[in-house]
């Protein structure tokens, strides 16, 4: 299919590969601009990922969190939506392969996010199941609240041990997160749902690297993270890499620790773009880009988000995070339509507003310049930027009634095992189908 | 394991399989009483299953429509919730086989609901799913969904056209309902989003086999069904038996309609529990049981719900409609009461309060003793009635909210293709595994 059907031939085409928060910024901003806009990804929704552990841990319905593309983008007749998995570019012709056809373009905008990884050890991914898209939130969902239902019928006590044992590897924000969400989900909402177990006696181990937790953020956060998780009963590990991951749990140097959920939380690595493109990428296979966001020696190609190794004022590369994909979306976009005015804005500047990580259910660590907070304070701060940043109306509310309901009452409303009906409970927990690495990733991280 | 643990061992031991609306209804009513009660279901969650075609049209979210059942019987310290296939009862030993193992009964309820059913046409499954389990919902959602967006892609005119072809086969309320949803899902919440189609341009056809639709409704009710559905612009065809059902679409008698999805809504089949009995059944499946609900010659067995076939007040058998299974549950409990004292209740009688189906946004036709209703007033009814027998304060809330949301917006807040993360779109279309004949199904039809 051509994009140039029903459109003058002299408008310059724009093809943006991936709405996350980078991709979707970018498309926002070039609503009613002259370019001719189209968005392609493999998922027909924006997923709003810094709450898809909620979802994990039966906090939100998957709806709560994502938004169909083509409603966000309706009213931007100059943009059209593509659902398709794209699978490399053809730089000479200037197309985007994405399935059975050719799109092409005049400037390409690769968005393309970031999967978790393994690095070197993709043996473990089926025990040790990341959380980047809605399907591996349903799926950690399926296996938590499974290893419950396993726990409560299993009579050997050594393997409900087990089945009560929950390891979270990785230390950083989602690690965290997901470590204080199944020890509250443990403690409260299940607490007296069982008769033959006790859910409160689960263990909810977090297993850190690093010396500390949340290495990004200020040392006395990190100490007040590891305080406030222990408060909710999780164990903390520092400074335990992870050596194997099996189906019986993990091992930590010489220690094993029999875990029926293992939930890797530990890293991530950028999609293909940078393969796609022969481009020069960093360790975490990020593309190195210009001040102006394009790839070295294709002026016509910029890569943004996560996809993207753009250095900081601290000549550091900027982290993964949410709001430089946003902005650095939303900063092309005007270089773009200024470029197209003969006019130049200069290079790509982020500006840090801060940071923030929540532990449970009225408790984060926030830093904000030189502001620091924790305790309930950052927790409301956290609660009302999220919602604020959530799309849509109706996703803002439905979080907040979640949310509400949650705080009040300790239960959580998608405590649903589904996904594989006709199975016995045995067969539960066959993971998602893993990424190729020919593939888009739409979702982002923070 | 036993049930006996922890338990004083003369008390009567109640297995109810299948938490439906009967099977629920019954364990409810036996909180507090002097048996050990254990309700089994392959499911964690009962499932409100008159509202799952808006979850299959993308108006409401799973967790909207189920609540899990251990949550709703947490105070009932009498009664224990298992996870489990059920696969057959072993009535020497008296006990039902649940995967690998076997929990004992004294008294054994079974409420295990019905299927759908193609009767002796098996293979129109994969071409014409139905619409029975959470998981068919979102398949079904996924079909629908991902049939535009391949319209959207689609060059070849022919093929576009089946692509924007919807087929609902079976004109009882299930049928009218999902016709009445997918043509405002096409007509409304879609209609602005694509920009090579117009979603408003989908035929919607809704075939019935008999001479009328609703035909357990009065004959001016389905005249107004009818009317309704042509103002949504759904083509109703009236005494069209399915003779053909394949992946390009079906044949009704000497014509062939090329559709890409078909939604089967035609029949349903009881579960298996009448060969797990060695009992007499009707021709559906349905176990046939006596006036105190038991199995001749069975005085400690019970069919409740759709799965059994109960004599009315006339003489007919009573339809497998939600309120029916609940009345069935309710009495047998008090039924099991009474005799635990020595006294007897006499025989069921189902009290009609009348019969209610929707159609859009804001139409319905309702049933309630002499008066009948359509339009507008009966929509509100039908409406409130729902939101009131929905299970839980929180349900109640987010589909209210949901409602409210899509009345005023026309949007619909799930519009989400999931299940099948790293498939190319021409491989969204594979079902979800279908039932296999040893197995309890606790959802239920009305």
């Amino acid at each position: 299919m051509s994009t140039g059907q029903n459109q003058a031939p002299d408008r310059q085409r724009v093809v943006i590969v991936g709405a996350g928060f980078a991709g979707l910024a970018a498309a926002k901003e070039l609503g009613g601009s002259p370019f001719e806009v189209t968005v392609v990804d493999r998922h027909n929704y924006h997923l709003f990922q810094p709450l898809l552990y909620q979802v994990a841990t039966a906090g939100l319905s998957p709806a709560d969190i994502a938004s169909p593309i083509r409603s966000i983008l309706r009213k931007q007749k100059n943009i059209r939506v593509v659902l398709a998995n794209v699978s490399g570019i053809d730089i000479g012709r200037k197309a985007v392969i994405a399935e059975d056809r050719y799109i092409p373009y005049d400037i390409l905008v690769l968005a393309t996010g970031a999967q978790h990884a393994y690095f070197g050890h993709e043996e473990w991914s089926a025990h040790a199941p990341g959380l980047k898209r809605v399907d591996d939130a349903t799926y950690l969902r399926r296996r938590i609240l499974v290893a419950f239902e396993k726990a409560e019928n299993e009579l050997n006590e050594t393997k409900r041990r087990a089945l009560l044992t929950f390891v979270v590897v990785g230390g950083g924000p989602t690690g965290v997160e997901m470590a204080g969400a199944i020890a509250e989900l443990a403690r409260k909402a299940l607490a007296a749902d069982f008769r033959h177990i006790d859910p409160r006696s689960a263990r909810v181990i977090l297993v850190q690297a690093a010396a500390r937790l949340l290495p990004s953020f200020p040392v006395v956060l990190s100490e007040r993270a590891f305080q406030a998780l222990q408060r909710l009963g999780v164990e903390v590990q520092l400074g335990r890499p992870v050596t194997e991951c099996d189906a019986q749990g993990v091992r930590l140097g010489d220690v094993h620790v029999q875990a029926a959920t293992i939930v890797w939380a530990a890293g991530v690595m950028a999609s293909p773009a940078g393969r796609w493109l022969n481009a020069e990428t960093d360790g975490a296979g990020r593309v190195k880009v210009g001040t102006d966001l394009s790839v070295p020696e294709h002026p016509d190609i910029f890569v943004i988000g996560d996809t993207a190794c753009c250095l900081g004022a601290n000549t550091k590369p900027l982290p993964g995070v949410a709001p430089v994909a946003k902005q650095q979306g939303e900063f092309l976009a005007r270089l773009l339509k200024a470029r197209a005015k003969g006019r130049d804005i200069g290079g790509f500047r982020y500006r840090d507003f801060g940071m923030m990580a929540t532990i449970g259910r009225k408790s984060a660590v926030a830093q904000l310049g030189r502001l620091r907070l924790h305790g309930i304070p950052a927790w409301l701060l956290w609660s009302a930027a999220h919602i604020y940043y959530l799309i849509g109306f109706r996703n803002r509310i439905a979080v907040t009634l979640n949310w509400m309901w949650n705080y009040l009452t300790f239960q959580r409303g998608t405590r649903l095992i589904t996904g594989l009906s006709g199975s016995r409970m045995e067969d539960m927990d066959t993971p998602p189908a893993m990424e190729s690495t020919a593939r888009t990733v739409s979702a982002r991280g923070t």
